[in-house]
C-alpha cells in the first residue's frame, strides 16, 4: 500500500449518489464516503436535502445510526440532537449546549436526478460549477440508472473516461466489434475545470451489443462528444447514425440512434470509487426495448472496466517504483489529469496563503 | 489505524472467561488473546487452572495446537513437554533440557464462576484485588451466562458502562423505555482501582422489555448500584421497586424484582474486546421465565451496544484528529478512565525505578 | 507484520508449478506470485513456455487478462501486442513502439513435470542448476501430483522439510505412527546450493497410514534420503524394508515400498508459499490403490503442516522480539538457512561490486 495520502480536491461538487437514494422514509439516514469523509445525507420533512458529517461531536458515534426527528438527527448513543445546520439543539440532562457542539454541514443540491455536495466551505459553494448532465425525469429522454463500486484510485477512472480507445478492448463484446477506437484522433480541447472531447467514428460495424438490430454489412458512424469535468463527471452525446459522406466534422448519415449517458465517480478515498450513471436515448429516436438492452450492456461494460481497473491497481501497488511508458492515447487523460493537478496545486496555495495572511 | 500502541496494565486481573468454557476433556486447549498476549488455558486431571503463554520457546508454535498430558502439555511441532509450571521437562532426542527453556505461566484463578489471569509476576498476583461478583452457581441467586465479541478499544467501552445515560438511546427497545436514564444524576465515588456509582430513577415506567408484566399505568422506582473496577469489571445490582415516596436515598417502594449482573470485559488487543456477561434474579424474587426473558435481552441489548460501538470505533479511526466535545454525562467515564490512567503512569513509574536500581 | 522486506534469491530457478497447469488454449494466461513478483506464464502454438511480468509497461493493467494471439499475448486495457521476448510488436494507433515499451522476461524451462522460472538476468540462467526430481512421467513410477497453498515465510517451511523428526509429532496420524522419528540422528552433508540428508529408522511399526497393510507385530526398517536446494526444493527417496540386522549404512532388508517424492516450495511474498508435490512408488514394488492411499495421505500430512505453520507464523508475527531457544533438531535447518544466507549474501556483495564498477 502507498504510504502518501491522496489531497483531493475540496472546492468542488462530488456526486452522493441519485436523488431516489435519499428517501423521507423515517429510517432514510443514508451515508456516503466521499474523499475520505463520511457524509450523511438525509431530508427535511419538505424534502429539503441536508448534508453533514456522519459522526457525533462529542465521542465520534456515526449520526447514521441515529433517529430522524423532523428536520433534525437524534444521535442514538447520548441522545444529542442537531438541527439541519448541523447546529445542537438538545443534549438530554443538560440546560446548556456546550460551545463546539456542532457537526460540519456541507452544501448538498439535487440536480438533474443527482445528488451533489460541496466539501468545501459551503459560503464558497457555487451551483454553477455543477456539471450539466441529462437527468432520468429530462422529458425529452427515456435513461435508465444505475451504480457500482470498483477497487481503484479515482486517477485511474479519469484515465479511463477521457480515452475511449479502449473500447476496442476492454469493450470487444458490448460497447466495442472492432479495433476502430484505437486508431481515430480524438479533437481535446481544455475547460477551466475539465476537458472536452470529440470522437468520430467512420464506416464502422454496429456496437456489438447492437448487433442483431442491423443488417450485418450495414456500415454506421458515430459522432461523440464528451465533457469530462473535475472530480470525474463524464457527460457524453454518443450519436449512431448510418454512414455518411461527409470528410470532415460531425457525419451527415441519418440519426439512427440518439443517446446520452451522465456518469458520475466519486472517489471514496485512496483506494475506491462510487459510480452512479445512466445511459438512454431521446425519445425522437427510442423504440421498444433498447434502453433495457442499453441499461444491461452497461452495466456489463462497466463491470468489465471494473475488471481490468482492479487489476491495474493491484499491479500499481505491488509495482508502486515501476516505469510507466505513454503512448498516444494518454493525450486526454494526461490534459484532464493537468487539469485536476492545477486546481490542486491552486488549492494548496490559497491554503499557504490564507494561513499566512 | 493508529500507530500508538495500547499499552495495558500489567499488574491486574483480567477475566479469561467462564469456568465451564475450560473442560477437563482430552482436546480442552484453550486460547485466549489478553492485552496483546495469547493465552493457553488448560485443567490439570485435579482440575486446577493453568494458564501459560500459547507459545512454544523453540520456534513459536502455538501450544494450543498440542496435546494434553497428564498435568503437562505438549508441543505438537517437535514435541516439547511442559509442566503446568511452565519448565520443559522432554526434549524428545535430547538427554539434557536446553537452558531457557520455558514458557512463562500467569497466575490463574477461579471466584464466582470466572477465570482471572494475572498479567504481570505471577510472584504479585492478589487474589483480592479479583473483584466481587456473583456467580451463576451462587444458591441465592438465578443467573444465565453469556459471552460476545466487540470491535473496539476497551477504553470506550469503559466509557460506555461508567454512564447509564445511554440506556435512553442506544436501549431504548430493551432496557430503556424513556428518557429517565439521560435526565438523572448519578453519584459517583472514586475507589482505589474503579468507581461506585449509584443511580436512582423514581417513577418511570417498566423497562421496555418488562412492559408487557405490568399495567402499563404503573410507575416503577429502581435503585441502581454498580461497581466499575479495572480494567473493566461491572458489577450492578439493578432494584425494580413499586414507585415510594421517599425523597432522597433509595427507593422505599416494595422490591418487585431484585437483579444483579455480573459483567467481565477483556482487552484481546488495542482494538477488540471480549466480553462475559451474566443476569438474573433473587431466588426470592424470582419467577418462571422471568430469568430467560433478561438472557435474551441481555443479549439484544449488547447487540445494541456492538453496533454503536463500532461504529464509533470506525469514525474515530476515520478522524483520528477530530476534537471531541464533553457533555455533562461524561463525569462516570471520566473518573474512570482518570483511575486507569493513574494505576498505568503507576506503572510506567515503578517501571523506570526498577530499570534505574 | 514485520516491516523488513524479505530478499529473495534471484539468481535461482523457482517453481512455477506443474507443467500440466499451462494448456495451449486460448485462455490459458496463468499468473503465479513468486518472490513478490507477479508472472505471467502461457504457450506458444507450438508448446514452448513463455514467462513474462504480468504488468503491461504502459499503465500496469495484468497481461494475464489479456488475449492469446499466436506466440504473442496482447494487454486487453489498450491493445498492446507483446511477443514471446517481451518485446512491443504492436501500439494499436500508432506507427512507431515507443522506446521502452517491453516486458521483462524470464527464462522458463520444463523439467521433469515442472515449470521453472530464473528470477535473475535471463542470460546467466543455468538449468544446471535445476533441481533433480522424478517426475509423474517418469516410466519407472507411478506418481500422482497435488499443490496447497500455505501462509507462512517459506524459511519456516526449510525449516520444516530439513527436520523430519516433526514426523513423529505432526504427523502421528499420517506418516509417522511412534517418536521413533524424533529419536535418532540424521546424517547431513553439505552441498553447494542445498544439504543432503540421510535417515535411518530401524526395526519400527508401519507408518500409520499403511498400518491396516501389514500385521500388527511386524516391524520395519525405513532408508531415507533427502536432496533440499534452494530456495526450498526437496526431493526423498523413503523406501520401506523388513527389518533387516544390518548394524550400519542401510538397512538389508528386503524392499518392499520403494517410494519417491519431489516437493518445491515457491515463496509467493514474506507471508505464503506455494507447495507442488507429488508421491508414489516404483514401477517394481507398485500393488493396487497404493498410489492412491498415498496420494489421500500426502495431502491430508501437508494440512497437518499447514496448521502447525499458519499457527506458528501467527506467533511469531504476534511476538517478533521473542527469544527462541535451540535443540538438537535445529542441526538440519540451521545448515540449510545458512547456505541460503551465504548465497544471499554473496548476491548482495555481487550487486555492490557490479553498482561500484
Amino acid at each position: 500500500m502507498p504510504t502518501k495520502t491522496e489531497t483531493f480536491l475540496q472546492n468542488c461538487w462530488y456526486c452522493a449518489g441519485w436523488g431516489t437514494d435519499v428517501g423521507l422514509g423515517s429510517r432514510d439516514l443514508v451515508v456516503r464516503k466521499i474523499a475520505g469523509r463520511s457524509i450523511l445525507l438525509y431530508r427535511t420533512p419538505q424534502g429539503a436535502l441536508v448534508a453533514m458529517e456522519d459522526r457525533c461531536p462529542h465521542r465520534s458515534a456515526p449520526l447514521s445510526l441515529g433517529r430522524k426527528e423532523g428536520d433534525a438527527v437524534r444521535c442514538m448513543y447520548h441522545g444529542m440532537l442537531f438541527g439541519p445546520d448541523g447546529r445542537c439543539r438538545q443534549v438530554p440532562g443538560m440546560d446548556k449546549i456546550p460551545p463546539g457542539a456542532n457537526v460540519p454541514t456541507l452544501a448538498a443540491v439535487e440536480k438533474d436526478g443527482w445528488i451533489w455536495v460541496w466539501l468545501g466551505d459551503p459560503a464558497t459553494a457555487d451551483p454553477a460549477l455543477i456539471c450539466e448532465a441529462v437527468g432520468p425525469a429530462d422529458p425529452d429522454w427515456v435513461l435508465k440508472t444505475n451504480a457500482i463500486r470498483i477497487q481503484t484510485n479515482y486517477r485511474q477512472e479519469i484515465a479511463n473516461l477521457a480515452d475511449l480507445s479502449h473500447v476496442s478492448w476492454v469493450h470487444g463484446e458490448t460497447f466495442g466489434g472492432s479495433d476502430d477506437w484505437s486508431l481515430i484522433r480524438p479533437r481535446h480541447k481544455n475547460l477551466p475545470r475539465g476537458i472536452e472531447t470529440r470522437y468520430t467514428v467512420r464506416g464502422v460495424p454496429a456496437p456489438n451489443f447492437a448487433k442483431h438490430l442491423f443488417d450485418p454489412a450495414a456500415r454506421f458512424d458515430i459522432d461523440v462528444h464528451v465533457t469530462l469535468t473535475v472530480p470525474c463527471n463524464f457527460i457524453m452525446s454518443f450519436r449512431i447514425k448510418s454512414a455518411g459522406d461527409a470528410t470532415s466534422g460531425e457525419s451527415n448519415g441519418d440519426l439512427l440512434l440518439d443517446t446520452f449517458t451522465s456518469q458520475a465517480v466519486t472517489p471514496r478515498d485512496d483506494g475506491s470509487i462510487d459510480y452512479y450513471f445512466s445511459w438512454g436515448t431521446s425519445k425522437a429516436t427510442w423504440f421498444p426495448g433498447i434502453v433495457e438492452l442499453m441499461h444491461a450492456t452497461n452495466l456489463d461494460a462497466f463491470l468489465e472496466d471494473k475488471r481490468i481497473l482492479e487489476g491495474q491497481r493491484e499491479r500499481q501497488l505491488q509495482y508502486p517504483d515501476a516505469p510507466q511508458i505513454d503512448i498516444v492515447h494518454d493525450a486526454g487523460p494526461g490534459r484532464m489529469l493537468w487539469v485536476l493537478d492545477k486546481l490542486l496545486e491552486q488549492e494548496a496555495s490559497d491554503h499557504v496563503a490564507e494561513t499566512v495572511a
